[in-house]
């Protein structure tokens, strides 16, 4: 099931599900042999639910340690099954840190990760060595020197656009790294987080990571604006750069065309 | 050192200590044998830290699975002991449920325990059946119907002032029972959460969650409100109240004379 069908094979439903967890105690999204991933929870669910066994397709892999507040799967589910309720239902089975939001049936074409405009995560930080709340810990990376929110901002804006994302993308045997970064903009919010706003047709595997991880460089002084339009253009990774930690980074939104 | 010190011994300096924790994973501020508590935690990081035996007193013992944002306590180190840096060296060796806020070497006559004027906490609910979003999860207690909040006040209301809330608190052998409630207001935040705002002298055992329950009955219409008088002046458990979970509670602020 994992070719790019826009509508589900005679006999079945396809149903488009919103979902939110809290990555925390999961290894990421995908199925992995004696892990425990988001996918195999919510693959089991349905299984057990519909009698039959249920495949996912999901808009954002997220890696391990990352969370979801706005991820979207389908699945395609026997007709013959009575669909309602299956949010309720689900809900009752899964743990507390994963969450069905809400279950659609689609009528029109839907693919959850061949369909999606752009997908849209958040990277939450804590500056200047505050002390981390214990009840906000689970979505916030600590952060040692403080950050001037404009500078991140000049770096980021560097990035957007259509480019080849190489030089922030962990690498993989044949996969593009060509992205368009539609926003990559930073505020710092009443409680005193420093949040980015990130978004892009797509991502690859570590990107956001990789590229919060760039502008703080810049934001800290460690770097200038134009090493960071270099690593870009010369699409090399630089050992010099960071990569953010897991947990700062949640797949907030996923759009569809028609503004589902 | 239980009895009420406003002093430390001669060759001891009284620190106070203001801290957070998360109360999820621990069986609540008071140590007990074989289980895990914040206490003890706290403990042995002093006395490690210290390299001599520390006791803890505590402002308010917060029961298992409750939580807290300004927990205080004090305690007495060897006055030969370097009283910097307390605070960083704490949060290197306790878990991130447990934080360490603020260390502050006591002059004046201090105690945790007896000197308070008023202790608030707050109680979280998210009502109507409605998903509890798993990164927020851990201080919110979901509720199936919904609960109007002017009910809630006019109800709340009723309690306030000097009473015995032996109808609202677990029985104990020889402790007191009489309480002055100063503050027990309910309002619904910007995001939907129903949170009630409660300041007492002090509290007695189990007394918030037996007042929060006793209010969310007559917001549903389970009961009026002169069956919340009714308990009061009868100072007798019923047995169709409802004792609220331990989750949604959090001890946010200990009122110290003076402001502190």
């Amino acid at each position: 099931m994992s070719e790019p069908t826009l509508y589900p094979e005679s006999g079945f439903l396809r149903l488009r599900i919103d979902l939110a967890y809290d990555g925390t105690n999961y290894s990421g999204w995908a199925k992995q042999p004696d892990r425990r991933t988001i996918q195999e929870e919510i693959e089991k669910a349905l299984s057990t639910i519909t009698q039959s066994p249920i495949e996912t397709i999901v808009a954002g892999r997220t890696d391990a340690g990352v969370h979801a507040s706005g991820q979207v799967i389908h699945v395609d589910i026997p007709q013959a099954f009575e669909s309602e309720d299956i949010a309720f239902k689900l809900n009752c089975m899964l743990d507390e840190d994963i969450r069905i939001l809400k279950v659609t049936v689609m009528t029109g074409a839907f693919h959850a990760r061949f369909s999606p405009t752009s997908r849209s995560y958040t990277y939450k930080i804590l500056d200047a060595n505050r002390v981390v709340a214990p009840l906000h810990r689970l979505d916030v990376a600590p952060w040692y020197r403080a950050l001037d929110v404009n500078v991140l901002n000049q770096a980021s804006a560097l990035l957007l656009g259509e480019h080849d994302f190489a030089a922030f993308c962990k690498f993989r045997e044949g996969a593009t790294t060509v992205r368009t970064l539609m926003r990559f903009n930073w505020i710092r919010d009443d409680e005193g987080y420093v949040i980015a706003e990130i978004t892009a047709n797509a991502f690859c595997y570590s990107m956001v990571r990789n590229l919060v991880g760039a502008v703080v460089c810049v934001a800290e002084g460690r770097n200038s604006y134009e090493w960071i339009s270099a690593m870009l253009a010369n699409k090399e990774r630089v050992p010099d750069s960071l990569v953010f930690e897991a947990r700062g980074l949640t797949l907030r939104h996923v759009d569809y065309p028609g503004g589902l």
